[in-house]
């Protein structure tokens, strides 16, 4: 069985408990995210002119109404605007962004119970993240955005899911998505990049509703003669679907407003406080991934800052909340005291080091040394996890909005929870 | 300078007459087989349900409207449906279905003159074999769709002339198209095909758009680090955009309804008439490059035998009309007639022979051997390809409306040539 018949055959399996209650904690995640991106001005007047193109029935953050397809965009797009959602590590990449968009606004179209949407999402989910790990490491690190290339492939599974397509249509979306899945890491640091989440979810949409309307496409686009694989340079990796633990469960919430290749590093620095007089040098290892990814030198925006070790570092050394994404702006990349710490900072690569650890080495004025390490995979409680997040909501959408997105994520009524993205 | 570089220069190049002339002739052309792609009954449902999802301006085969993105999505795969129109063999693409619905789609908004639809048309599908040129060889040849991925970057460029987009915002028009431009081979003899030039249509009109909303990418999406070439296996060729003549003027109009890679040897047979019994073997030399693309041993479908060497051979030789898309049925795949001559035929590949030259060897019964061959390159008058053209679109569209068409194609009012796409 290739990849596109594992998946066609998983899109109607069975999901575990287990897997749906992470699920149900990144949806509240992904909103928290969402309508906090959607009042970013950046996005704005693109926001604005996709909605003057076309009315429909599905919920834009914000309040605005627009067909399946424009309001999976936006909402993935949006939701990424701060990057600020949630990751799997296997795969490198952000499933929730992809995935739940496009499952929610075909959802709003079939009035469908929200924990059908729950389990569709985890399929979806599940799916990009297997997707991931078929693809490998190779893919993402020639330049592939894999949130936006296995992501579309999530969504498109998930959608499939929710709206019923039996397996020969469910081929057909895949086959599709093979034609369409897209999206370059060359994006990083620009508005491409929470773009290529949303237009991996508008994908998922889209490869499915054109499947249900008879579009025919190749019968293995994805690991088929002249198909997606052996194009995008994928490493045909194995993968087993729906045996033993589902990856989602293993899934990484943020809990700092920037790159997840930094949270290591920024774990690690924890609640150490020191500046620039303080210290001679530190120290940042990390693994070779990361180095394209989130290493920006000397960022001059909020936006760059969030790709960059030495800024961030700088930043949690010096007290600056790097959990707020008020904290990012242009200003902070000019500050003269992070600037001073930021020049002592080297960061440098180890491929022995896990792609979820950091160390940092601290060399003091004193003369002391401290040596600090994270590895993100380090086990999370359901608990621990469910009241970071809530931390996590509050500082972003407010006390009182929090909780209600809490409840209404815990529900089983669709339209309570999406009348919490669009309250104001 | 890179290909991005050259090509947001090369948006505000002035266009020559006789690159212009060849390009109203592909309009003449496009309309054509878009207006008869249109009656096939395999996309109707397709059409509808994107027709059902949002109401605008612009115009689709057929009558209706709808807003830019879903009309160059529609006219690019309705015109691409018949596999009847242009080709380039520079960059093995189809140009105009890409370029120009995505084009008109936007010409209509701002209501522009046909001369502008003309030139911005041009200076779109000159981008797309250039980006074709730049890719190389190697990028189709893995699995790439020029059609869609080459043809995505021209109608980008098209539509940026078109609407003007300063410098800056044609660059970060080209780097969101290097994260959307996508398309397979795999998708040969599907659906999928035809929706892949819909896709680039698209992929233009809203490049172009989000660019002009403030939407950045990455400075350099196609050459730059993590890019398009890097991704997508570009030979990274270097190309002269504007620079003597210019490749449009060498562009390849079809004259048989089938995969352009068979067209060679069909011109080969030209009008020699045989059955089976006289003869005792046929074969037919290719180049490398199409065993991938048009070999269908045993075609099932009528849409299989548009990508079949022994099938569209065994029809020429017997009489059946390849210029007449009628002839394309799945009956005439189980025809006795055709099953037995098309048994006695061989295909095989020969790097040294031009992609566009086909040799066709007939071994006589009576023990004569017949040589015959031809070369696409072959130069053909204006006054010819045009005597050919309005042949062929009599044949698609009828006799009267193959003159408005005409007429109108050479005029300089878009409503008046728009008017003639919808006409029953």
């Amino acid at each position: 069985m290739t990849i596109t018949d594992q998946l066609v055959k998983f899109a109607s399996a069975e999901v575990p408990q287990d897997a749906q209650i992470m699920m149900r904690l990144s949806l509240f995640d992904w909103a928290a995210c969402g309508i906090a991106g959607a009042t970013e001005p950046d996005f704005s007047d693109f926001v604005a002119a996709q909605l003057a193109r076309g009315q429909g029935p599905a919920t834009v953050f914000g309040g605005a109404t627009a067909p399946a397809g424009t309001a999976a965009l936006l909402n993935g797009t949006l939701s990424h605007a701060l990057d600020y959602d949630d990751t799997h590590f296997a795969h490198i990449g952000h499933p929730s962004v992809a995935v739940i968009p496009a499952v929610l606004a075909l959802a709003e179209e079939v009035d469908a119970p929200l924990n059908e949407v729950v389990e569709a999402a985890t399929i979806g989910v599940e799916a990009s993240i297997l997707t991931g790990l078929w693809l490998g490491r190779g893919h993402y690190q020639i330049g592939y955005h894999q949130t936006a290339t296995a992501g579309a492939f999530g969504a498109t599974l998930g959608t499939a899911r929710l709206l019923g397509l039996d397996p020969k249509e469910v081929r057909h979306a895949l086959g599709l998505c093979a034609s369409m899945a897209s999206g370059l890491k060359a994006q990083f640091g620009t508005m491409g990049k929470p773009l290529n989440a949303g237009l991996a979810a508008r994908t998922g949409v889209e490869a499915t509703l054109w499947a249900q309307s008879g579009l025919t496409a190749a019968a293995d686009g994805m690991a088929g003669p002249l198909g997606f694989g052996a194009t995008h340079h994928s490493a045909d990796e194995e993968v087993k679907p729906g045996k033993g633990q589902w990856h989602i469960t293993t899934i990484s919430h943020k809990f700092h407003a920037c790159c997840h290749g930094l949270h290591a590093m920024l774990e690690a620095i924890g609640t150490q406080r020191l500046n620039d007089g303080e210290v001679t040098g530190i120290h940042i290892r990390t693994h070779p991934r990361w180095m394209s990814v989130c290493n920006i030198e000397t960022p001059k925006t909020g936006l760059e800052a969030k790709f960059s070790y030495k800024q961030t570092a700088a930043m949690a050394l010096l007290g600056h909340d790097t959990g707020a994404t008020a904290s990012y702006t242009d200003a902070i990349c000019k500050d003269n005291a992070v600037r001073a710490l930021r020049d002592k900072i080297r960061v440098s690569e180890d491929e022995r080091i896990a792609e979820t650890l950091s160390e940092v080495s601290v060399t003091m004025a004193n003369g002391g040394l401290r040596r600090l390490r994270h590895d993100l995979l380090e086990p999370l409680s359901l608990e621990m996890r469910a009241e970071k997040l809530g931390v996590k909501a509050v500082s972003l959408v407010g006390d009182a909005r929090a909780d209600g997105l809490w409840q209404a994520a815990q529900g089983g009524d669709l339209r309570a929870f999406m009348a919490q993205l669009v309250m104001s």
